[in-house]
């Protein structure tokens, strides 16, 4: 990874203060098999990371002062609960929005990966939000919220893949590949949300 | 809606035997806002479904038997406990995935609409799973295998999209509309899943 990375406040991925995921690596497995994600699709998204890593600034820019500040009911989560803005907490949390876009491409999913997952998760329920940050927001964003918005993050991915000029049919396979990784995502932020029982383990 | 529907088996759509969603209409109508599932996009889903209808059969038999059969945490799900076929809920509920996708494309977004993507998630629950059919298959479907499974769904739907030889623009945009219907469905889903606090419920 590039360095600056190190320097984003409150990104703490592979530190000894993220806790362990409740996923397992074989849960992992498990959803690459059902999602179909293969070593052709590790091998896309370092492409992807490639054409998205000059760009990820825009891209986070776009999806929240673009998108997000227009739909009150997720703009809420990263304001104050009075409503008004909280801008360094909005700047602290763009900063790691970014890398997260980094992160997806370009980061070995290995148990540091899966435990930042679980971290990302827990930041945004009851017993992690706002804590990273020190501010007082809404406490806690609903799954749904985030499940919903995530077909924004999808659909507007293709536009940033064609920036270096690869073929549609390589867009496509880079697109596919992001699609696969966040639906592996959704699945494991869904465990948890809810604890284990649905969220992918054997039963 | 044409008049097969009525005849699948345990496919109960607008009766009286399905409960009310936990979610409401403005719940839906958030959600659309956050997925930016506009007007445009009920146009193409009907569109899509002009196109999907006759291809149905065929799609859910790729996603049955060239996918899922393939994978046993998958495939046990619509099997018997001991693991071997049960050619009848598999052909029962192939049945109601096929309706699934005309009902995405076609039906209204309403209170019925709303009903019955609580009862689907439901019958992949503890609640209700195998219920409906009779059967003794594994207990419930693991919410994370639904929202993985989903990436395949959602992958594979563009070259059906393509059949009636629409322009590649028009191709997007009903695979857009449909990925922005199966992030509101999964996002509902989830609502069933874990309760109203993370589905999307106002605070």
């Amino acid at each position: 990874m590039n360095s600056p990375a190190i320097n984003i406040p409150g990104y703490t991925y592979g530190t000894a203060e993220v806790a362990p995921s409740p996923s397992t690596l074989a849960d992992l497995e498990r959803l690459k098999v059902s999602t179909g994600f293969t070593k052709e699709d590790e091998h896309f998204l370092r492409m992807a990371g490639d054409v998205l890593q000059a760009q990820v600034e825009t891209i986070v820019n776009h999806w929240r002062a673009n998108i997000i500040a227009g739909i009150p009911h997720l703009a809420r989560h990263s304001r104050n609960l009075d409503g008004t803005p909280a801008p360094d907490y909005l700047a602290r949390s763009n900063q790691r929005f970014q890398q997260w876009i980094r992160d997806t491409c370009l980061r070995p999913y290995d148990q540091d990966w899966l435990n930042y997952q679980h971290e990302i998760a827990l930041r945004h329920t009851r017993l992690k939000k706002n804590q990273t940050d020190g501010v007082s927001s809404t406490p806690y964003v609903p799954y749904g919220d985030i499940i919903a918005f995530v077909a924004v993050l999808n659909g507007s991915m293709r536009t940033y893949l064609a920036a270096h000029d690869h073929d549609a049919a390589d867009v496509s396979r880079m697109h596919n590949a992001w699609c696969k990784s966040i639906h592996i995502q959704m699945a494991l932020w869904a465990g948890s949300y809810m604890g284990t029982e649905a969220a992918g383990k054997e039963s």
